[in-house]
């Protein structure tokens, strides 16, 4: 909002009066509570994260929301490099043919395909579609890559925007025409007979499968030890900690009904965030087994160790900018954004590797700066007044609970470190509270309506059968 | 093309005998002096690099490939964070009445604009262009978030794809529809009265000017002191280093002719390489000064430190994937790519931070396996044979030389680095030689004509005025 009113002084003449700006106009019109919808829409704009673009559905990404994504792109690539995945890059226009090979999928996907008919004044020979995902798009040339066992496991992953002209509620991050996304996919080899071990074998082994399991229930526990299954599921468990770990929100892990799974995948995972001020899961971020039924219709086959031809199975998995607009959900207040420090783009303090930024415009008054970095959500203030000066300290203002705490000089880093892993903490912690205090176990159809109107997040028996 | 032959023996049965895959179908069937488009067709494909696409002009990017533009992006997205530049993200989509809005700049892309006018089944009310490049798109909201003087400089960054339908000749890297990019578009208010430095002052300054100023001659002496061209010439800068330092490449910094300029701006400055092969100069990467037309169109007015109306100044900037195009056409050989060292995704040695990879596998046979290295360009190559090991010794093999060193176990890491380090300043001092050599002063037309047919880099008077 900076600079918007009139400003007739100079900022190089020292020691004149400034016109310093009303504090008006700075806040947010709506409180979280009331309109959530439309508090959103403000939150995201004042915020400097979002602008509305002049076509529907299409959103700016400022430079205060990409430097979120890029924090959170530094922590994923890191974390699949490790995993020997490689980065590539697939065009973004798919021919007709190709994206309508695998029926079920382009069933799920046509509706929302963007196509390119022209050219300059030109009708193009055919039509061209704009990538809503790349299974099609990759898939052909996996088919040419691989020949032999020793071509595999394939893992590739890209970077890139995707299109999805979808025609219901645009919201900024959380359902947008174009977003930006990693898509990861792998191609490997089945080894037929797996280990299925036992419970007592199950318990000794690593937790985050655990977690899986005990949210899943128990067709999971099996499908958990096939080979196709563990890069899923490590993949899901980045996922988890990007929103845990980086975002501060909670997120339940889980298998995706066979109503809401990838079109023509064989089963998807998720990790769901839950926003209690509309009472209503989100799906966070989705890792799919895509079995055997792409490789079946683009002709991925191997010729294994024994010389015999075999068909690949495959994974696919993706995040997108959505995570942020979840964030922005949970955390935010009626004085803006609230940023968890990881991801903040401004901390305190530049020595020491804490991201930090001084606010020297003598042409508003402190209140008005205050409000300015409380409504772009910065994790911690520092005020330096003449008194603090005397005193040889600081005062430093936390945004997730607003309290002052005085900080001697001495220990400044110190203090502000333990501070902004409080606040990473903290924040997860509340909404985690909130989150759990929003969960229902039902056992009728009459508990289940009822905790539904309350805007519960509702556990119930699921047979995954339409009757 | 690991793996693409029959293989019968499995890799777990240690002790037996291995088939051994022929040394024959690796190398390539063209020679780069024979048939030089042939031989860049092949030397991408079978060095891996790219894959041809089932659309014209569009290819995939394979991760030998991305490895190195990863490089590149790592290098410059932190340079230009050092001067304050902050990424963001614009939508892929433009509507025809923002792109159409500056005559000059929609005349120069208009012929290679991709519409989408369709979304599933439905007709788009109005056809919606894909990017050629970004000015349209960011500059009605530059307009909207620049009030004041404060609000300025905007500097901003995006890395994104862009699309321009061309249908002559398309190339891998060179000359594709899609392609990947950098983009700065920055705004700022000029001070009327610059230094104008004689020219004693201009030799005591730094050389970066000089040496653009060399080639640009006298028009570019003043221009260089006007504040709006500062930035133009610091990234044309980081250009010359992304092919100087990174990928060993020659090029001269200069300004284009008015006919070459970019569509709607002021001048545009270049940095252009050029190819022996084919004895013609190629654009490397451009940075534009684009003075107020955009400003004008836009509306990008501010409030100046007097009150006064005033309308900014702009500058955009761009390198693009072209680069790794350019970098192979002058290095590769007759046996595939030839990768500088500090773009390598592979060097040797991973302790001590060097890029390195064991081929441990044991059904090719050594000289398979070179040929294999040598086509994907890997600088250097260590061999250790049973006569090594007996000497506490290794072999290298220097790609861009072929010279074989022996190297005590003791200095290894020592000596890679140097090695390392001689390839990169000996594959820029070669390509260098080999331009330069190209270079011919011409005074007449004739002289500028014979040196045409003869492939050479033309010197020659220029007051780029149309007759």
């Amino acid at each position: 909002m900076a600079g918007k009113g009139k400003d007739a002084s100079s900022s190089n003449t020292k020691g004149k009066k400034k016109e310093v700006k009303k504090e008006t106009g700075l806040g947010l019109s709506v409180k979280k509570d009331d309109n959530f919808g439309e508090w959103y829409s403000e939150v995201v704009v004042n915020g400097e994260m979002i602008e509305y673009y002049d076509i529907s559905g299409c959103y700016i990404l400022r430079p205060w929301a990409m430097s979120i994504w890029e924090i959170l792109q530094t922590f994923f690539d890191a974390e699949i490099k490790k995993m020997k995945i490689k980065n590539c890059y697939f065009p973004l226009f798919v021919s007709p043919g190709v994206l309508q090979k695998e029926k079920d999928h382009i069933e799920g996907f046509a509706p929302e395909v963007a196509w390119v008919t022209k050219s300059g004044e030109s009708e193009l020979e055919v039509p061209i579609a704009i990538r809503p995902t790349s299974e099609t798009v990759m898939y052909p040339y996996f088919s040419k890559w691989i020949r032999g066992h020793r071509d595999l496991p394939l893992r590739l992953n890209q970077w890139c925007n995707v299109v999805r002209w979808e025609f219901s509620n645009p919201t900024p991050f959380i359902r947008s025409r174009e977003f930006l996304w990693q898509e990861g996919h792998t191609a490997f080899m089945k080894i037929p007979n797996f280990l299925l071990l036992t419970k007592s074998c199950f318990i000794s082994s690593c937790c985050r499968i655990k977690e899986c399991l005990s949210c899943c229930g128990v067709k999971l526990l099996f499908l958990c030890w096939l080979q196709e299954s563990f890069l899923v599921l490590e993949i899901l468990e980045l996922y988890r900690r990007i929103y845990e770990e980086f975002l501060a929100v909670p997120v339940i892990k889980g298998k995706k009904s066979e109503h809401e799974k990838f079109a023509g995948g064989l089963y998807t995972t998720t990790v769901e965030a839950f926003i209690p001020n509309t009472g209503r899961g989100i799906q966070g971020a989705t890792s799919h087994c895509l079995g055997q039924n792409f490789a079946k219709m683009f002709e991925i086959n191997f010729e294994n160790d024994k010389g015999e031809k075999a068909m690949v199975w495959q994974n696919s998995w993706a995040y997108t900018t959505r995570t942020i607009g979840v964030m922005i959900m949970v955390h935010g207040d009626d004085k803006g954004l609230v940023l968890p420090p990881k991801i903040a783009s401004i901390q305190t303090l530049n020595e020491s590797g804490i991201r930090a930024e001084v606010d020297s415009r003598d042409n508003y008054s402190p209140g008005w700066k205050y409000s300015n970095w409380e409504m772009k959500g910065v994790p911690l203030r520092i005020e330096i007044g003449p008194k603090d000066l005397a005193n040889n300290q600081v005062r430093a203002v936390r945004r997730d609970n607003s309290a002052k705490i005085d900080i001697p000089m001495a220990n400044l880093v110190e203090q502000v470190n333990d501070l902004l892993n409080d606040i990473q903490k903290s924040l997860f912690e509340v909404a985690k509270q909130k989150r759990d205090a929003c969960i229902h176990t039902v056992n009728t159809w009459e508990e289940f309506a009822e905790a539904l109107i309350q805007k519960k997040m509702i556990l119930a028996p699921w047979c995954d059968e339409e009757v």
